[in-house]
């Protein structure tokens, strides 16, 4: 049975955004420094084409968060491109002509769209009824492997509040970021629902994962 | 120059008590395993007047925490007996006759109250002119010595807000609560205030502490 895996990277204060985002700053002030320990590991580095980087715990993470994912979710805040109708020449998204997914992506929208084909593996599907129905529309594309469910906050919010995210890892870093997207708002009774089932302490982030204790559903 | 210090333990969700406190459950439901570290140090239950516990990261924490304190600030929720005027037989605090403070605690509070001395060394003081004042008072009693900054979150906010806050030692333990009291909410721009000095990875628990950048105030 296939999973919805939600990997985010948040700050001590719960931040998976800083403040002010714009075109500039995608992630907000400070928002950046979020991502420093994923882009130092060895197996991200080699997901988004680029050489080098460490191993150890945090590429152990990193490396499980990436195995067995046959399609992707994300919020259109998480796409980018600003709110509203995609216009004349729409945004292609952050992540150049060969994103870094290699899989089908679900994009959350209020505002249809074609299909979306890129270079090595990914295509975005821009889903505008809803997170249920493209979560159903994402397992059907995973072929059997796992969904990874990425941001924004607004996104993860719904998935979490309608108790479908079967597998939770949370990427704690120790900044400080002041205001921005929050994570956990809205979610709903969540303590119930997960159990922490591993703590993984690495230089400048903390990971911690969590499973859904009835994945049968909420 | 005697320093304003927070010592307070969260949840991953961000949470330092959980939704629907009352007197059965004065830290909201799930609140009591934001606490269980604690307890189970050594030189925490030597300040709280029990045996055993203990030793390792999470007490050498504990004890540092507890050292160099001369006297404690604390919120009305914190201190608790509800809201409004206290009434005819007003609530002593939640910790029998003999508190863990052992110095002056300053209690901030909208309604004026004499102080209420406890055995061990703890007076209860009951400031209703502002978290200023409170420091203010709280640093003439401490005598050279350091000040704490208690529970509960809208006192710390306060206090965050304010720019008063010289070190905060922040307790992350990887529950989830769903819901309560937030810490970091209207806390102003503290992304640029604190420096983070340490992080201590413990078992249940990951210790992170700040220093504030400009020490002579915001």
């Amino acid at each position: 049975m296939a999973e919805l895996r939600l990997n985010i990277t948040m700050s001590l204060d719960g931040y998976v955004a800083g403040p002010h985002p714009g075109l500039e700053a995608p992630l907000g002030v400070g928002g950046e420094a979020l991502h420093e320990w994923a882009f130092a590991q060895r197996s991200f580095r080699a997901a988004h084409g680029m050489q080098g980087g460490a191993t150890g715990p945090s590429d152990d993470v990193a490396a499980e968060w990436i195995e067995g994912i046959g399609a992707t979710i994300m919020g259109r805040n998480m796409f980018g491109g600003g709110p509203g109708p995609w216009g004349d020449d729409p945004w292609r998204g952050w992540w150049g002509d060969d994103p870094p997914f290699h899989t089908p992506v679900f994009v959350l929208t209020h505002h249809p769209r074609e299909p979306l084909e890129m270079a090595g593996g990914t295509t975005f599907h821009f889903v505008t009824d809803g997170i249920e129905a493209a979560l159903e529309r994402a397992v059907d594309a995973a072929g059997g492997r796992d969904v990874a469910l990425g941001g924004g906050a607004r996104a993860v919010q719904q998935y979490l509040a309608a108790g479908l995210v079967d597998d939770m890892q949370i990427h704690v870093v120790p900044v400080l970021l002041g205001g921005g997207s929050r994570l956990f708002e809205d979610t709903g009774e969540i303590g119930a629902r997960y159990r922490l089932v591993r703590s993984v302490a690495a230089p400048a982030v903390t990971h911690h994962r969590y499973r859904r204790e009835d994945p049968g559903g909420a």
